[in-house]
């Protein structure tokens, strides 16, 4: 779609900076056009349209999508996003604090998964004590 | 329950705090014993043990909560979010980015009930220009 | 649809015992074509099916169901299955224990909206002291 | 937001041409500076970028959304896209069928309450006989 | 349960016809007695119930079904609607089409899931060029 | 936190004794500080003040968590609860009983889902003949 180039361009170098360029641009060079229409779709709407307004810091954003995502039990976005806190300067303290507010909105076992989405990724990027 | 007593204790001064005295209070006069025993689960759970955790600020857990819930779709937990957003001092316009991201992230008509639900005390609550 | 007829012979009297006569033959009279396609839906698989089966009691599937539809966030039908619940012998006090379960595991936002749903139907049947 | 025009300007003509051009542009004249940075998501995301993509007739995607909004639990946008598919040309008797696949896959309280909202629009337009 | 034979003996020939009569077959002869009572359900419900009432033709509710069932978060389902939706002579491009659209409604993450799992049935088949 | 003790010291022999302990130490023992919080949370709050309560019995709690965690697309939970039903003693036949009933109100993939999570956990357990 050429509607979309506008989100596109703004979305690119900001989902590269949160998610980290080498995920992206990997995810970009492996997609064939049936998965390049998600990449196009996910860059312009959440990150050229959602991520690119300036009201909110993208520390406050990471925090929001951690425990929206655990609303949403979407476990593959939450260690995405978890890695993106991290990169935004959020720390293991504010993620815990957040995925336990979390779980008393969503209820335990919403916690139980998020949890341990979250914990796998912080002890592979060497992120706990 | 005796034994979250503690921890409503501790909720019950920031509830008020965050959703307004008269409200809170009004809820509590009026509870029989049926609606009691949530109103110590909410106060208790919510509110001593995820809200009493000084790890994130209140308007941070307030932006957190309008986007979570809807992801939850819950109106009516938003509409009280977002008196407690104002209170928090949040602003309308990070009201609407929170939203906004909540959109793309929840879907076209989560995020239609979330703005209705929100306009409806923003306009009663006089915060829109 | 004619193949149905069996589960729906079998779901009517169920049906009629756990919502009350009247407010089941008031359902299915009044339902033009459109609605009638769902009274046969709901009577064959919800009633004939589900509940038609002996394996487990009426009053263990009405906790079952309170708690289900708190977490499918269905107002409308925790309150029929409230005053079902009451006529297949369930107290006060076991309704409320298992919103309050519901609540540990679903989150607070759907405790209260079961706990509000559950309450209006309680007062009104005057089934609280 | 400037970025996403091109997606708006596509979308707004099928959105008035789908939910009819009254109730949209009452909707866009009375929004006030809150609710138009929805209006502006959802004209451009759903209707620009969604709707706007000629691969799905709009019959096919009116079928689509009612059952999809089933599961989605949002009764708002049932009701709109009911009569979003009688404008497209889907007969009475297509919603009753895709609300009776959607009550299959989605469970009977959301069947319910999707016949609930449907037969409420259906009623007002004049479409059941 | 034998009050369900009609509409299973309905839904069996329906359901080999689109998920693959080795699929199903394999199926039904490796279930216990545990699992049988499921294929029943589905069998009758699903299949004798849903698909099997002629308004809507196969390829329509395969569509249905792929938006739907990103929707309700069950990637398992999906994998197995691409491979029925291919099987009932639907694009790639149409499929496409259909997430990209339940994207729009379901949000992002939602669209990321039902992209991933439809992807790895649409390379099993050979299916992208 | 140090105002949840008395809920998780009433909720810790509970939940050992329903989930087994073995599995409830082993849990615990791994869990560093990022974990142990969860390990309070759901101790706490799912076993001290849900379970903790004894207006309902455990067989009774057991079947509705099953039918709750299917509603809630959970399946790493309905694998614990599973068993736990087992410790509980909750026969074979109860478990699939409340998983079809479940399955109608939830609709057929959230029933599969739920089958498949139950079964493996009821062969490895060696509880079906």
């Amino acid at each position: 779609m050429s509607e979309d180039s506008a989100l596109f361009d703004k979305g690119l170098p900001i989902r590269r900076e949160v998610l980290g360029a080498d995920y992206v641009d990997a995810s970009m060079a492996k997609a064939d056009d049936f998965m390049m229409s998600f990449q196009r779709a996910t860059t312009a709407i959440a990150w050229g349209w959602a991520w690119g307004d300036p009201t909110l810091d993208r520390k406050t954003r990471s925090l929001i999508n951690l425990a929206m995502l655990t609303a949403l039990n979407r476990a593959p976005e939450i260690k995405l996003h978890v890695k993106g806190a991290l990169n935004n300067g959020v720390t293991v303290e504010e993620i815990k604090a957040t995925l336990l507010h979390a779980t008393a909105y969503c209820g335990i076992p919403a916690g139980l998964d998020a949890f341990k989405a979250a914990h796998e990724v912080l002890v592979k990027e060497g992120a706990l004590k």
